[in-house]
């Protein structure tokens, strides 16, 4: 089969198309073959050589496809079509999965459609409900409202909980996209402090959730912006990741809990158990189209050089995907 | 009635005894004949006026007394034994309690006993269960394991949860004491590293939570103890409050929860819970005698001054009580 591997650590330029063997099967997998695979920063990084994490030659965390192949009995069966996580591999025609972490595709989407799910939907549920705790009616500041994390988690914190959603973005387009996602207040960080915003947005209490990609460069004002007792979620750190002179007397007096995550490097189990909470909680969203993946592109395979171009320079709003030729 | 009042903020030479009126009661409340008060390092800096709740000119966060006075139908009539917190006004012969946080004294404790529970095992319970979540069999890593909330943190790991409980302390007598209430492995800080202890004492993982009352000092070390997915509850700064350099993407390659506290500025309601749930968790356990308060000290309330300049020196293990003249 083909795939895509990474001759040496380092920029685009080192992605090759090349012949590979199909991958063997152990137990509880399925092979799937594969029709669109999303891409990820998680992608970049690797291909830079600077993850630890990378479980396979081949690029790629997250597919859509049909199953080819079960190795037991589970309830998928050959010719379904199936979307999720993978352990690396998905820039391929082939790509082995989980069983316990493949999602059925819903009839009203396309596999570009699906291969947009996994990776940004499942990291919002995990970062809103999981570790952020997001309950019925908070108020929630997403920065980077229109990456890929931050669409999702716009429409699943209005739609699941009907939240009070705050969002940032560096461009009125961008903003205007998380509008009509149902973000509620709209911050350019570039023209507005977000922080008095927040708080103006708040009656100065602040916000009960933030979900943070940025790190650093937000540090103050994000302390400055959640409310007493509230959750910080710390997922990127897009503006630096070394803070100078942390005060942790203010972590104290508002009893701040600040919580660093990451999905890729989890687990199978809890990709697992988070797979199933997600099919229940979220699937009829998607089903009944309330909550939508968010495509910007889709590229061909072999033009994956620049879609991985495309996404470094920032200017996606939404998902890449990569579709195998036809 | 008489108290002890702050003349001006600064050293224990401020406090003073005075003649004060009888505190009113309100709606909710209970008046109580102070017998005992004990000493907390809230108080030290209140005294210093470097606090911004003191809710009260009198000194105070906690009493053991008898019923005198109740503003309304309660489960507690005159007469009745009982301890709590106080927002305030604890170092006086009479003080007003919310009923909601009134908790009777079991027969077998003593009005000194009684006055080292209350702010300790509820921090303690506070920091383990509801900010650091910790469950049977897991593994804590107690700082400061000789103090106040050190000392109720040994014993509530162990009897409530049957953790492994790792501690620190700088003297070995502190150790010692530590080992009586069941700590299990015990790390004398000025001669051990800590955490290559830890490390080795959990194989290499960590602890599941810290309670970290030390900060800054701590900081690189304690990130070397936290199991990936850990809980670390930050609840005091005695080894400062600025780190120079924080490192996000460590809190997040290791999953951490960090997550600052502080007891006594929390809301009535939220101390009212407390209240009832430690009530039905653990005053079981010291109605059985298997947890007990710990005793350092017990001064005349004559003798403030001294009692609260032996808690600057860090003298005492356990509580030191002030009690109203016989």
């Amino acid at each position: 089969m083909k795939g895509i591997i990474v001759r040496e650590p380092g920029g685009s330029d080192q992605l090759e198309l090349t012949d590979l063997p199909i991958p063997t099967l152990s137990d509880g997998e399925l092979l799937i073959k594969v029709e669109t695979a999303a891409v990820n920063r998680t992608d970049i990084v690797t291909r830079e050589g600077k993850s630890g994490y990378a479980k396979s030659a081949i690029l790629g965390v997250e597919v859509a496809g049909i199953v080819e192949k079960t190795s037991e009995t589970s309830h998928f069966k050959i010719g379904d079509r199936v979307m999720g996580l993978v352990n690396g591999g998905g820039y391929a025609e082939y790509a082995v999965m989980p069983a316990n972490r493949a999602l059925k595709i819903p009839d009203n989407l396309s596999f570009e459609e699906a291969a947009a799910i996994p990776e940004v939907f499942l990291t919002a549920y995990q970062t809103l409900y999981w570790i952020g705790k997001l309950k019925r009616h908070e108020t929630v500041l997403i920065h980077a409202g229109a990456s890929g994390v931050g669409t999702a988690a716009i429409q699943l914190a209005k739609q699941v909980s009907d939240a009070k959603v705050i969002v940032t973005a560096g461009s009125k387009k961008k903003l205007e996209f998380c509008k009509q996602l149902g973000a509620d207040i709209l911050i350019n960080y570039k023209e507005q402090s977000f922080d008095e915003e927040v708080l103006q947005a708040t009656d100065g209490e602040g916000v009960d959730v933030i979900l943070d990609f940025i790190g650093a460069s937000y540090w103050e004002k994000n302390l400055a912006s959640i409310k007493k007792a509230g959750r910080w979620v710390l997922i990127g750190v897009l503006g630096g990741a070394v803070v100078e002179k942390v005060n942790l007397m203010e972590l104290m007096a508002k009893y701040v809990q600040l919580s660093g995550t990451l999905l890729t490097p989890r687990s199978d189990e809890y990709k697992a158990d988070l797979t199933k909470e997600f099919a229940e909680v979220v699937m009829p969203h998607l089903e009944r189209g309330n909550i939508k993946p968010i495509i910007d592109t889709v590229f061909p395979i072999e033009e994956v050089a620049t879609a991985h171009h495309y996404m470094e320079e920032n200017r996606n709003i939404g998902k890449i995907i990569l579709r195998q030729s036809l």
